[in-house]
């Protein structure tokens, strides 16, 4: 219990997985020495392939995952692999064939795997998740998949800044494409169609080739994302799947886009983070400081508007320097 | 185009219908004059019952949502509708039929609609929405219905600061009932199964009554959810649902609990809108300013950890004093 940043940070380095794991929970605990652990092992970061993966609930994300790890570790690769949950802590839907195969990367020591779940404060998890990602690329992962259970905005935000990001979809109703529609079709850079041997995949497939080709762009784009069929329970499709994402990493560092990618990143975790800090900071004004409370008072009494509010908070918080550490 | 705060808020307590889509629009857009009158306005407001509408894709919602204020018309009050869809701008999901309700609706001079799309920066929606019902509360609407296209995590931010928020599902496999579980459980006061005439609606009303008898609560309870069945499109079970939607304001005004409500939602609309202008201030400070700029490059040459990163540009802004107007 007594491990110090620097202790933890020099166990990591040389691949000790409890010390990997340590510093984890000290991060989704919020403990201050995980602060300046993250500190020394940024400059070992950044040599990592960041894979998001995301899609529809029950389009088998979790068994895709399992085998593109296990791909990655007959090529001797090494893989972290994130688990993201944003949702209650009570859900937890990982199915028993996932469970299993998961327990049986988990005992491979060239594999790391951890669950997250919306523990922290709003906004906490994904500032979180980034922390892990870091931790898992300092400790020498080639690849880290970060995963979503759902598909849901916060998924979106979490994913988004991968490097390469696959949505994963299953043959269905009209309706399944509808929810892929909803702002994931942006942020994809490989379509998988899952489940690909159920009834109407080809439509599916079809469907979604054509919604790629005419999705909305914010620049003429160098890469077209590919659409790709799977059956990740037999792993079929999936050795493929990992040729593309390799594909693609090509096409990042070749394009000049891996460096815009990671400036992105580094933009948006950094706000992320400085977002924290500002709701931390002023849920502390409120609730210790009497003006703060008198904010409130005031805005519920409809004498102070929102906006007001937020400069009147600004202005409390730029006095204290926005020292919430 | 030369109209003053000022001006817009006089013809706004007059009951004029474009003052209020003409603020609307300067909020949506962003302008400043938005910001003074909003400020003079809300010691008008307060008076609305707000109600959140979200819940599966294809439940039904935006039925539900003409249906509901079609009864309020019949009875005399009037309503406020935000259609609220946080996806890009290009999917637009009204169905023909509810097209068509929602015009001969807005022809009555006692609804006020609005869409509200994801045109402003991140997080910006969310400010914006609370903008508009405060406008629309002002502008005397006795009911302010916000209805969400999706059921995402944006959408249950939107939603779960309404003084009673309404789930809607419809009968279906285990998997939209797995949609809900992810996070909308809790924030719901109501439950409804829409399209009840159709197979398996007995199974799904009894499978929600489980899941909301057994939710997780933060507090002991005093109001049980109802899970209710309607058929939106013949207008079957409306009428039971307005009687709710009443029924939980009168136990939120006579348990105290309004009260709480009230200041939750202020407490949030100024976090909000405090971190919307932390993430502007912050922005504006990377793209214009040799230090902002210096802090990105430091972060993807590794030098500078995005949590120290976080600190500095805090530092920052607060010298400004954090003063983005």
């Amino acid at each position: 219990m007594s491990d110090t940043a620097e202790e933890l940070f020099r166990r990591l380095l040389e691949k000790d997985r409890r010390a990997a794991a340590r510093l984890i929970t000290m991060v989704e605990n919020g403990q201050p020495e995980a602060r300046e652990a993250l500190r020394l092992l940024h400059r070992h970061s950044g040599r990592a392939h960041i894979v998001g993966l995301t899609g529809s609930p029950g389009s088998g994300k979790s068994t895709l995952t399992c085998r593109l790890a296990q791909h990655y570790r007959s090529l001797d690769r090494s893989v972290g692999i994130i688990c993201v949950d944003p949702t209650s802590p009570f859900t937890g839907g990982a199915l028993l064939g996932d469970r299993v195969r998961m327990q049986e990367l988990s005992g491979d020591p060239e594999v790391f795997i951890r669950s997250m779940g919306s523990r922290g404060a709003l906004g906490g998890l994904s500032v979180a998740t980034n922390d892990v990602i870091n931790i898992l690329d300092a400790f020498g992962k080639d690849y880290i998949i970060v995963e979503t259970v759902g598909a849901g905005q916060v998924e979106i935000e979490i994913v988004k800044f991968a490097q390469t990001c696959i949505v994963v979809t299953m043959p269905g109703a009209g309706d399944e494409i509808q929810a892929i529609k909803a702002g994931i079709l942006e942020i994809g850079d490989i379509f998988v169609v899952n489940k690909a041997d159920r009834e109407g995949a080809l439509r599916t497939l079809s469907d979604l080739e054509m919604m790629v080709e005419t999705r909305p762009v914010r620049e003429e784009p160098t890469w077209t994302p590919p659409v790709m069929s799977c059956i990740a329970l037999e792993g079929t499709g999936v050795e493929e799947l990992a040729g593309a994402i390799d594909d693609h990493w090509v096409y990042l560092r070749q394009s000049g886009m891996l460096e815009q990618k990671i400036i992105g990143r580094m933009r948006a975790e950094m706000l992320e983070i400085l977002n924290l800090k500002v709701t931390r900071a002023a849920g502390a004004v409120i609730d210790s400081e009497g003006r703060g409370q008198d904010i409130i008072k005031r805005m519920v009494g409809r004498e102070l508007d929102p906006h007001s509010a937020a400069d009147e908070m600004a202005g409390l918080l730029a006095e204290r320097e926005l020292d919430v550490r």
